[in-house]
């Protein structure tokens, strides 16, 4: 199916819908918007037309081939290339992230995590901290594109423009802080203070 | 002001409002929907309307006065009372999380770590960590209602079953996994390959 440009709250569902589609039992062939939708709350009617826009195999009253809607979503979210990234903070959460193979799956390949002064050498899981004053150079020599933020608020924004620096492209930021960049360059944050504040209120209005 | 039921979209906007009020310099006194809009790349008319919500200290032409303001949206946000929490999954995210100071400003004290074979007794930042077989009595002796989970995919429904059994009330779910909860449950899962693949596509839509 033709690439069109669709919403970004439409991309945000997509790996929902992937990982429920991934999650099913082998034997269930086909799928329905409906089922999809009530399986994850969501509106039937969204569902439906999001699917419409990243596949043809809608039929009616049978819904989709499962394996068929997988292809298509993955080839729509391109997850077989590779995007390489870096990690600017090797504390226990930059480790944490570096460690983390589930993102290969998503197409995301984290090469190595810098920090001022990395106090070791390599993460638990092999991968090689360095001292920031690589950063350009191998940010150069892999061609990274995203640069992943775990440092504490205060130096959320020097660790920014050090990568903006080196030519990333795009931030995804763990940090408090409200990070300031160049038009050309996406930032995307992890804001866990906010999901928090919206749990415990969600907490609040059910008692 | 008296407290309403507001939107959980609005609810998510209040931590990013309070966290860009408390970061401007300290001469700030006065500040407008428009400034903190401009600011956060927000609707204007948005913001106006969701302030105009939280505080009654909107004043035509100068704005609110930043100390009401933030103060206003501390109490709406209840920041002031504490939720007491517990981690299961005592690997590096859960380790992360246990010694990030940051969530007590947000009004949740994680207590301890729970996992089947705790490694350690203790976290570098000395927070406790559990066998599972103490999960029950820990949280009915400290009145824990938020079970924080951070195990691998095809552990996080037992690890939800155990804390829903230990009668907690809300789920911050770190793993992948699509959990299943009771009715009275709130689940707040945080989808990192969610996040991930949006900004991948952004990228990809910009080049």
């Amino acid at each position: 199916m033709e690439s069109k440009k669709v919403s970004q709250k439409l991309l945000s569902r997509l790996p929902l819908y992937l990982n429920y589609l991934k999650g099913l039992p082998e034997w269930v062939v086909d799928v329905s918007a409906t089922k999809i939708a009530s399986a994850l709350n969501l509106g039937d009617v969204l569902v439906r037309k999001d699917l419409a826009k990243i596949s043809d195999g809608g039929r009616r009253k049978l819904g989709y081939e499962r394996s068929s809607l997988i292809r298509d979503i993955e080839e729509f979210l391109d997850v077989n290339s590779t995007t390489c990234a870096v990690i600017v903070g090797a504390g226990k959460l930059g480790q944490a992230l570096l460690d983390y193979n589930g993102f290969e799956k998503s197409g995301l390949r984290i090469l190595a995590g810098f920090d001022i002064h990395p106090s070791v050498q390599k993460t638990d899981g092999g991968k090689p901290l360095y001292s920031m004053a690589r950063l350009e150079s191998f940010c150069h020599c892999y061609d990274v594109r995203i640069g992943i933020i775990t440092v504490p608020a205060e130096f959320a924004q020097d660790a920014c423009n050090s990568l903006v620096d080196c030519g990333i492209e795009a931030i995804w930021n763990f940090s408090p802080a409200h990070l300031r960049v160049p038009d050309h360059v996406v930032v995307q944050s992890e804001n866990l203070a906010v999901s928090l504040t919206s749990l415990r209120m969600q907490l609040k209005n059910r008692s």
